[in-house]
């Protein structure tokens, strides 16, 4: 085809067909950032070539990520002392790159903590215990919440807390179970949080945090991309086992730009993080988000019909895991809600059932549906 | 906005501004696959979603991936006995997977060479030394071309090779200095070829290989993705110290799945190789790549004007880097080119002058025009 008359120009005409989406990931997008996104990928703002085919060192792209960076800074006021990195390989590669940048070149005496209550952080101290057990240092597990099935967090006055732990590790949100810790912990070791599926669902502290990492593919936009936080007094201590383009120091240096990073990602989670300003921020979007959670939870307490058994002090407002008394209705409810328009409702494998995530893109309209359709279904059996 | 709701069905209508790209990467995409990609972008195959949205593990994805695979297969006619992986973090995160993953648990005797013939290739053994030093194992630089300025490929007759290297690794084609290996090396070690910016270029005959590994930003879609092609028998030897992410043998055991992949990468990966088996496949190509670079060469060696000075058997088919002779000229070549849409022509900062980079998407008429634009401002200034 010649590049100069490829026919394309967009033009919005009827309905698109846009359905409830649950996924816990990758999940649902703003349709207002596809929509723009879609209009503007061949032709960037009239450079005669898509976002996707530009260098990421030329000045329009090195602006976008720029942008982006800077958008993000405003959605969580994060402060100066705190480098934003944009990196690939999604939370599990953190797994391994927190202990190799964070236990450090300590000749072993590094000791790290942390916290289990769930798939998650199950999978990031069983990483950083291998790596332990190579030499790099020490990993505590200062407490579980296996016993309960994952339902709760374990208290804090049970922890069994380090003494001078280079950091606490510890999942915010437990995207597979639905348990999340609103409160930051108060320890003394340096917080880091993996918060994959809840960065961006309501307001924080960032100063409280000593490295916040998320998985881009719940709030923040496609996957293959995942955001470090971190302050800037840890960067540069890791060991020499730590692969160069995973050492923090090596990607604060160059701005994320060590090698490629997934550019258009990025671009992509720009446009999310304008969206969400556009939105009214992080005090907004959590209303909004509080509501959905709420609506959702109610539905299945006052319901004889669904379950779920989480803390009611720890219940997550991103992922909400239920079950029907009647398993064997399971299939049942999932292809009606299908029919319904109502998508990927299925439960994880390691919990079953359902499970609803109602990410920052999910609108309160579309929890609403679901809510409708439950009360229905249940209605129909009983 | 409702969803239900959100107006975009897309109708060409006016012709799209795309330009000429010469970038060297992330680079130039065929026009049909972004219009495939955008009309799709929000309500992919009437499913109601992006398939950006989707989950990796969902029957509808999963058949997108394997598919994209098994067009790869055929165009490369990759053999049953090799793994093709979809992984993240580009080639130069395999610069550490591969010693992590080759050199293996070998007890400090694992010998690897490394053949240097540029800025990649340079990068690749600097990584790999560092692993040697901390007692993976031994890594030798079996000739360099650093003394010609990467002009040419150190003859194979000067290559100090070692008894018994688990694998020799070298940089097929190199992106910055336009040096290309069009014949692959015989030696007794597997080989371990970087293919970032030809793979796909040309036929080549994988059985030859070890492992081939590619940035995806060049020939085979957006940055961000890195395809690995190894034979199995190379699977499952990695150090303990290599992050379980990038443990080959964990990603063959999970179809590139361990977690979730880049998965918007690789439906656009998947487009890509559909378009080059419409496009006739790789001896298709290979031929109208053959055109495009003698077209380029010749016009610079006709020229009293521009300068190529790599050595004629190793001029890559892909890069193309000159300078003028007068290097004063070398703004206002750059802008004259951009206002006559010969986009991206910058060479590289450590090389200087220009450079076209000319993958499968950039069209004859692109370099045509290119040629016809080079051959005017050498007249002008004449």
């Amino acid at each position: 085809m010649n590049q100069a008359t490829a026919a394309t120009n967009l033009k919005q005409e009827t309905p698109v067909n846009r359905l409830h989406n649950f996924c816990a990931g990758p999940a649902s997008l703003p349709t207002e950032v596809l929509l723009k996104a879609q209009a503007e990928m061949l032709d960037w703002e009239g450079k005669g070539v898509s976002i996707m085919e530009m260098s990421h060192r030329s000045s329009d792209y090195v602006k976008v990520a720029q942008e982006a960076e800077q958008s993000l800074r405003r959605l969580m006021q994060i402060p100066d002392n705190y480098k934003v990195l944009f990196l690939q390989g999604g939370a599990t590669l953190q797994f391994s790159a927190i202990p190799l940048n964070l236990l450090g070149n300590q000749d072993g005496k590094g000791k790290a903590d942390y916290l289990t209550t769930g798939a998650w952080s199950g999978k990031a101290i069983k990483e950083a215990k291998r790596y332990a057990q190579l030499g790099l240092g020490e990993v505590n597990e200062v407490a579980s919440s296996k016993d309960s099935n994952f339902t709760t967090v374990p208290e804090q006055s049970e922890w069994q807390l380090t003494e001078g732990a280079e950091y606490f590790h510890y999942c915010a949100n437990e995207t597979i179970h639905g348990v999340q810790i609103f409160q930051p912990p108060q320890v003394d070791a340096p917080l880091v949080a993996d918060m994959s599926s809840c960065i961006l669902s309501e307001p924080i502290d960032v100063s409280k945090f000593g490295l916040i990492y998320a998985g881009a593919q719940k709030n923040i936009g496609p996957a293959g991309l995942v955001i470090v936080i971190i302050r800037e007094d840890l960067i540069g201590k890791a060991s020499e086992w730590c692969p160069a383009l995973l050492d923090y120091a090596n990607q604060a240096n160059k701005d994320s730009m060590l090698n490629t990073p997934a550019t258009y990602s990025w671009y992509l989670a720009g446009l999310v993080f304008e969206w969400l300003e556009q939105q009214g921020g992080l005090e907004a979007i959590a209303k909004i988000n509080r509501q959905k959670a709420e609506l959702l939870y109610k539905t299945i307490d006052d319901s004889e019909f669904y379950i779920n058994n989480v803390d009611s002090q720890y219940r997550s407002i991103m992922n909400v895991p239920f079950t029907l008394k009647d398993s064997s209705l399971d299939a049942q409810f999932l292809a009606e809600a299908e029919q319904a328009g109502l998508l990927n409702l299925k439960g994880h494998r390691d919990v079953g059932g359902m499970r609803a995530s109602i990410y920052n893109a999910v609108s309160l309209e579309s929890v609403q549906a679901l809510c409708d359709f439950m009360i229905e279904f249940a209605n129909k059996q009983a």
